[in-house]
């Protein structure tokens, strides 16, 4: 059965909201998702009724805000597979989890000559931190290059990813053109040579459901603020085997087994990896955002996405001056126009209400990659999008092309 | 004039609450405080009509949200009185901004010999930390003892304090004792050797002001949690010179110039260390704590708490087996009574809706110094907490007693 957008969508106050005169058109989705009123409503609900610092139980709140923050972790479990709820790591987002990694598992196991495995459509946050690594261990990160059709070239990949290779890190779907990478593939290939894995799945949590134990990655990571929850949230879950023999990264309280100016020793998983006062209304949030989704039929609603996406590279293939970057098959669309800077066009959109990005999206090497120095226009889908939000994008870009 | 505690105290919805059949007694204050409309109010604006990702800005709301992003940043900084607002650095909270400066600062600027200087008072958040410094570099950690009344020991500190010392940590509050260190005379001795002065600030902000500009402090950090703001939130700020000087910690989106697979480029303050998308919902809620405050007069309920702290005391000091430790001044006061665990009774005053907190308080170091293996009873107070409040957890001490 379809789904009833027009019903979901009153979930999402800020759809209603009129942009410079026109009924928003929100196609920025890969940047932060809208937040479901129950999202809100559980933010709320924990800093009115139950706000209390966790996992020191004196008093009911304390109590209350613990078992909530613990509930959260096990429903993010169950939501990607996870085999246990400590192998969920709360870290503040995407970049933060693989920061962790990179010094945890990176500076503590890589070494002079170790390879790192990445690929050309990363974002910046799945570049930078490496880099780090490499820069402080010696190890040397390969690339793997696209294909004509601005495809992760697998076949590249296979001759990269060598015994040499020790960690590969991808994203599973490209932020910046929308293609889902072949990750499993990818996986199975470090895997034959004992590689460790991460995969950015910041782009994947929202639109495709995640099974990490099907995938069998080592690391995967994402945003709360991508797939409808606050910002200042979002999850590192990690193989028991690597989080155990990983140090701690952050340190101080609730990370702790004891402390003494002769001898501290670390907590048990998760604890290990949560140093300070975690952002407890974010984590209860993100719990809140797993229900709401897990009460949708989330098939329906990535087919619903899928024909959003016909809809726009049908309308955008019929405009001669447009060129689609790549492939697109979840989120984000990616395009440029003949003569037309793409924050020019964006301007324009903007003022009839349509919300898209342009620019490098944090993927600099790819726009490097694809002779694309100013970037391209972005518009991206959530589930909550409609045909109309498409047919208003494509007659909006008509009219825009007017302008110039 | 007195503060109209009974009016501010509707702005706190959790305070109304009913706990255990019996009307919620807050005095867990320095765990975290409650959050008033003002603030909630701000995330609901926030995600409701504004919410966008920022500094990437395209389109209304997007630019919408970058502003008052950034507006907070400048509220925070008018707060603290720091000269500029890209002089705050968003974080976590109080311990990830700690470890940015124990990586950013203490890895990099220290070597094997510096000494880093400590008290017995610190948080484990300002211990830790310079522990891993101290393994990496091989600095050596310095701890300022206790006077025989629980505090610090500023005779000792001279003779610590040597031109061998780099970095001085100290805690502004106390967040175990409520004990107001002499962070001045701390701050002058410091300076006098050349060394570089970190101020955590956690339980300082929400009872006294915060001019870093007067202290003269390189480094100052806080969270919003204990300051009527979210969790997830907090500040570093730090002095120009510090800040340029330091390499970025996290690294990814947003806090780069440019990135390729052959050189990465990093932006200016404060995105250099802002690596990812920032908890933008949690920081304008902090900017709206910092109206709120700003909004009162801080002075009558610096007053109103220290009537309430002085309260406390005198009734505790009634109590021939209650034994006060060390002398509270701000926030917390912690105490054991004789024969009795710390845990038993908080679980007696819960049992009456009085919400107090146990243990180490993140503070073993200290514990094992005052001979606390049990920990204590902490009672920390906000400026809503009543002479009723104060009562009722004495009326709630006499009772447990009985029971014992």
């Amino acid at each position: 059965m379809a789904p009833d957008i027009p019903t979901l969508r009153r979930d999402f106050p800020t759809l209603a909201q009129i942009v410079n005169g026109h009924p928003l058109v929100y196609l920025d989705n890969a940047a932060t998702t809208q937040k479901p009123q129950p999202v809100l409503d559980a933010l709320n609900h924990y800093y009115r009724d139950t706000n209390a610092n966790v996992h020191r139980a004196s008093h009911a709140l304390s109590g209350q805000a613990t078992r909530a923050f613990e509930a959260a972790r096990g429903k993010v479990a169950r939501f990607i597979n996870a085999p246990a709820p400590e192998q969920v790591i709360w870290t503040r987002g995407t970049t933060e989890a693989i920061n962790l990694v990179a010094h945890s598992f990176g500076m503590h196991h890589l070494q002079a000559g170790d390879e790192i495995v990445l690929s050309t459509l990363e974002h910046h946050a799945n570049i930078v931190p490496w880099q780090q690594v490499a820069a402080a261990t010696g190890a040397v990160i390969k690339v793997i290059p696209l294909t004509a059709g601005a495809e992760l070239d697998l076949e590249a990949a296979a001759r990269l990813i060598s015994p040499r290779t020790r960690l590969l890190a991808v994203g599973q779907v490209s932020n910046a053109l929308g293609v889902i990478n072949p990750v499993r593939e990818l996986i199975a290939m470090a895997k034959s040579v004992g590689a460790v894995t991460l995969i950015d799945g910041a782009q994947a949590v929202g639109h495709l459901p995640v099974d990490v134990q099907s995938l069998d990655c080592d690391f995967y990571v994402f945003s709360g603020h991508k797939m409808f929850a606050p910002t200042g949230i979002g999850v590192l879950y990690g193989k028991r085997e690597w989080l155990e023999k990983m140090p701690p990264w952050q340190t101080g309280g609730e990370m702790i087994k004891s402390v003494s100016f002769e001898h501290t020793s670390f907590g048990e998983l998760p604890f290990k990896f949560e140093a300070g006062t975690p952002n407890i209304a974010g984590a209860i949030a993100l719990g809140a955002a797993v229900d709401y989704l897990s009460g949708l039929d989330r098939a329906a609603l990535a087919r619903h996405e899928h024909k959003l996406l016909q809809q726009l590279l049908t309308g955008l293939a019929a405009m001669p001056d447009v060129h689609i970057i790549g492939r697109p098959q979840a989120g984000s669309v990616s395009f440029t126009i003949d003569e037309v800077h793409p924050q020019d066009l964006a301007t324009l959109l903007d003022m009839q209400g349509i919300a898209v990005r342009t620019g490098h999206h944090c993927a600099m090497p790819l726009m490097q990659a694809l002779g694309l120095e100013q970037g391209t226009i972005r518009a991206s889908v959530a589930f909550y999008n409609t045909e109309q939000d498409i047919a208003a994008l494509l007659a909006g870009i008509h009219k825009a092309r007017e302008f110039f």
